[in-house]
């Protein structure tokens, strides 16, 4: 069996390698070896494998600790099988020739329709490959599950430094920074600005103002908001997707191309006055391992865990999915959809989940979202910063010419 | 006795707080009521002040929880004797007239000059006032101590994310971002981007590349450094002070005017064609509270012990200092010197803690950085997020007509 990584990588993925490769090693004869791909699909068309039979039983279980993506990943999806149908049918040569009949991706929507088509051209050139897709993505946008994994870990990220760096604004507006504005990632999805809004411990303790990449920008009502905030708090927090365009798709100021958070403290001290701060979280969000969920992380690794079962009992085609079966306790279980209810679709924050004017988040969506931020789960650490069991990530020999990859 | 917080917050100064007052506690008859100030030295001059008598012992244990300045600090440093006389009369009569003995300035090199000045206006008046700093600056740039308190939790935020984000990087580097880069604070001094050479767990393990305000930016140089490290490694971290600037005193792009970050990924784009992102901490490093050094936690939390007893010693006119006693492992303790030492003065990185390129740290920074990012010292948590122990912050009633500070 093979399993790669895709996409932007997330603070927890490696759970899921981990759930995969341990819960295979409970079948060894069933799945035999376990390979990984280096770099995603491009490992698995470059012939650039990882035999995983050599790893300890701690590295792997070691997994659970590392951010980022521990075989590599990659930003490169493949076209339909017109276009490319060389990349599939050399891919089902190097599946043919180490023995591969189950692949397992770990990515987003994107990364769905890869593996929906990889799954056609399989069945249509005669090789018997069983295809399963493992979820992951700090954007939140796939459908059909109850989230992802990746980004109750994110979400946890931007509550947790929202919370801490309102208490630190709230010290010093009095004679300093009265507005503060974090930019968090989501190009067409809030949902880790609506993580913004579990910073407070309840609705109101902390003058917030979230933006999301679903509602178009107006100026005048965003001035307005802040400056009912700094009214009644003495300061605001603004949490803003990195989306966020005025209803001609520019950016809160079109004068200024360097991202949100710059255009809004701008805006603030020019319309307002005000002495603003802002931050970009970037990568930082999506590799906080230290600040993880622990709810996320193991749902992390109970869908790589999951994904191995289903294949075992002979399931192909699908993606794992979260069932959230009670809210308050939060307990939920892994199911599956088929890959191509999920390949190449993007589900944004519902209406219901934002507040009449825009700038919050509802009841129902803190009811959603909270959760899912549950637990620590803190990596070891040495020296004062967080340790990592390095894998030895031993190449199998190739068998195939060398495959160019454009 | 009266305490308060100035300057920028940090992540451990309420431990300083914490440390304070339940040391004072052990001398009633000595101290009497503890009073803060709202919005450090503003609040004393308003006479705005809180009572810490009726605080519960577990609140003020909490304080070592919670980053920001629980009872406020400002950005406002009062001028010499001469230009504002009236505002240190007006000071001398609030505590006269709330029998106020001692005062514990919380601060940086400039409020320690505020402090040296209040020590000699209580002199001139025949007021008996003793007066004891206490240092504090995530900028770590106070002399005659070994670190101030702050710092070693910022370092730490700045290791421990700058590693987490180089895991990010190096799974993604084949495909998509090569080069990441990480603003952080130190306007002329470069202790925090010398903190990023410690998201190493051994020298080499990273490819980093460190830009301290300690030396000008040379394009040409950066440009050659970032190609060096994409060979060897197949990406790049730069960790840059927010200070930076190139010989003339502009930043890295003279026609870029929104911070440092911005303008490397801006140049490493243009000069080398590759994808670059970028993450500016701002806040989120001074008040990551729930990532503090426990070292940095302790050392906080034992200046303002020591300064109490310094007091109750008869001390005045003294900032507590930190000493380092042994290295591996790192032993210290608390010292004192005089105010008139440290008022208004800065300690940048010394040439040889910068390694010869310019580039990144010696062996002789780490054994000094290293001590000072140890231990971890977790917050609790509700709900997914820190908890905060509230404080009632009940005000002391006036005494005196309002006095307006410009």
């Amino acid at each position: 069996m093979l399993y790669a990584q895709s996409g932007g990588v997330t603070s927890v993925i490696n759970a899921s390698a981990a759930g995969i490769i341990e819960t295979a090693h409970e079948w060894p004869d069933h799945f035999g070896k376990v390979f990984a791909a280096h770099n995603g699909i491009i490992g698995a068309l470059t012939e650039q494998l990882f035999d995983l039979s050599v790893e300890s039983k701690q590295a792997i279980a070691d997994l659970r600790h590392q951010p980022g993506g521990v075989f590599g990943s990659c930003r490169y999806d493949l076209e339909d099988i017109k276009t490319h149908r060389p990349y599939y049918e050399r891919l089902i040569q190097v599946f043919a020739a180490h023995d591969i009949g189950y692949f397992f991706y770990n990515g987003g929507g994107g990364s769905m329709l890869t593996a929906e088509r990889l799954l056609q051209v399989g069945a249509r050139l005669g090789y018997p490959l069983k295809v399963i897709g493992i979820p992951k993505t700090i954007d939140n946008d796939l459908p059909e599950t109850d989230t992802s994994p990746g980004f109750g870990s994110a979400a946890k990220y931007v509550a947790v430094s929202t919370r801490e760096a309102a208490f630190d604004v709230a010290s010093m507006a009095g004679t300093s920074t009265k507005v503060f504005i974090l930019e968090v990632m989501g190009r067409s999805a809030g949902w880790l600005a609506a993580a913004g809004g579990l910073a407070e411990s309840s609705p109101g303790e902390l003058p917030l103002l979230l933006l999301f990449a679903e509602r178009a920008f107006h100026e005048v009502s965003f001035i307005k908001a802040v400056q009912a905030r700094i009214k009644t708090h003495g300061y605001c927090v603004v949490v803003a997707s990195e989306g966020l365009r005025d209803d001609k798709g520019f950016y809160p100021r079109a004068d200024k191309d360097e991202g949100v958070a710059v255009s809004l403290a701008s805006l603030v001290r020019n319309r307002l006055g005000y002495r603003a701060h802002w931050s970009v979280a970037d990568y930082l969000q999506r590799s906080a391992r230290h600040i993880a969920s622990s709810t996320d992380l193991d749902q992390a690794y109970a869908c790589g865990a999951a994904g191995v079962r289903l294949a075992a009992e002979g399931a192909d085609g699908l993606m794992v999915t979260l069932k959230r079966i009670t809210e308050l306790p939060y307990r939920w279980e892994t199911a599956s959809t088929s890959l191509s209810s999920v390949a190449d679709q993007e589900c944004s924050v519902p209406d219901e989940y934002i507040s009449a004017d825009g700038f919050g988040i509802t009841e129902l969506a803190r009811r959603y979202l909270r959760p899912l931020i549950q637990g620590e789960a803190f990596p070891p650490f040495r020296g004062g910063i967080p340790y990592y069991e390095r894998l030895q990530l031993k190449r199998v020999a190739r068998q195939l010419p060398a495959f160019r990859v454009e």
